[in-house]
């Protein structure tokens, strides 16, 4: 298990540096998506990451099932993106997610090919009005605190900046 | 006067990096605890944090009166969880937050013993709508200033990793 | 075109940060606002600010035309702050913010002046609620990469305290 986590928050670019990251390795590469095309905006925000990303990216989609998906990319370099989608995911579908995060990092310890998680930092505002949106705060915390544990490397972005926390630049 | 404070966002992990450099001196260990259990929810998260903590933490309770706590705990090494809570107690309690800021600083000045304070980050989420919130954002980057001027280190912890902003770490 | 990109959150200290790193240049100092006395609390906050700066900073508003005022500044050493109002101040105004940011873009690459340009960090917390909140979230988030890749130095403020993500402190 030597995995990448990239953090940051909303439009910090942390998707363009984890699509560096991983094309580091020699293509093709698997962009697992979990994201899903609910309503315009997000429609847009899928083409235009899209649109970005070239012909050499195999692009799965994973908005519930992201273990078995990351089981089944083998030795191909993995970009996921992102685990606070899939946990939101998780949440609207009543899923179990200590469950689902402990068959993420199943998953993650027999993986030997480059793998690139991107999840957002969401937990540097004011506390939220609503209990869900506590309870997804308190829940993404927990998943990017568990994987920050266990990463070789994990970079905080800002502004498209890179700052290592943990490991290798 | 030489004391560190921890700085970072909910769920990120601070009161365990925090417990552990305050664990690095011999036990006991005093904790002072600015958390009211006034719903569920934070009795809940306040049992979850006693539960990590050993039989060699003294927990006292200070909502309010925090300086007066704080300059009984002597010499014992002690950890403040947080002062983001006692912020809050403050201002819904419609106290002074200058003078009682003023009061901590005075404390803190005196004591020479291993001194740990932990304090959230507030202020790097979109405006919020109401002016309550605001205010309490305001008065909450004001009073990390004003104590991460004065302290030996500051660490900020996101995905329970650290970054050392000031001193040691 | 060598210009410091000062970003943090609410409170962090980024505008005082910020004089300071202007003020190693020889007085006087061009001070640009970009915020608008719309209310009281709005009032209070650029009162507050102006009465820390002294009698050495001219202070010049603009509130929309950033790119043409900045041009005027000529070689006096400047500060704008910030660039998250006046891209507020875009939006509200209905104005078309890719030929704003292109036009800020322009005046920076002429300016061999020195430069400090404040922003906020607005990206960290949960999801808004509201679709204007997460457009501006979105447009502020771009606008901080655009230029932070530009720029010579990048400087994150937390608590008063910077961090250098880019360039020189």
């Amino acid at each position: 298990m030597s995995f990448t986590l990239v953090l940051g928050g909303a439009r910090s670019g942390k998707s363009r540096h984890a699509e560096a990251l991983v094309a580091r390795y020699p293509a093709p590469w698997t962009y697992i998506a979990t994201a899903e095309a609910w309503d315009d905006e997000m429609r847009a925000r899928i083409a235009e990451h899209r649109a970005r990303r070239g012909a050499e990216w195999i692009t799965l989609e994973a908005p519930l099932d992201l273990p078995a998906i990351l089981a089944g990319a083998g030795s191909r370099p993995v970009l996921v993106d992102c685990l606070t989608l899939w946990l939101t995911n998780l949440m609207l579908g009543e899923r179990d997610i200590a469950a689902a995060a402990a068959a993420l990092g199943g998953t993650l310890e027999t993986r030997t090919a480059p793998t690139v998680l991107v999840a957002n930092e969401v937990g540097l505002g004011i506390v939220p009005d609503n209990a869900l949106a506590r309870r997804f705060r308190d829940a993404a915390g927990r998943l990017n605190q568990d994987l920050a544990a266990r990463a070789a490397s994990v970079h905080f972005i800002a502004a498209g900046l890179p700052l290592v926390l943990k490991g290798e630049p």
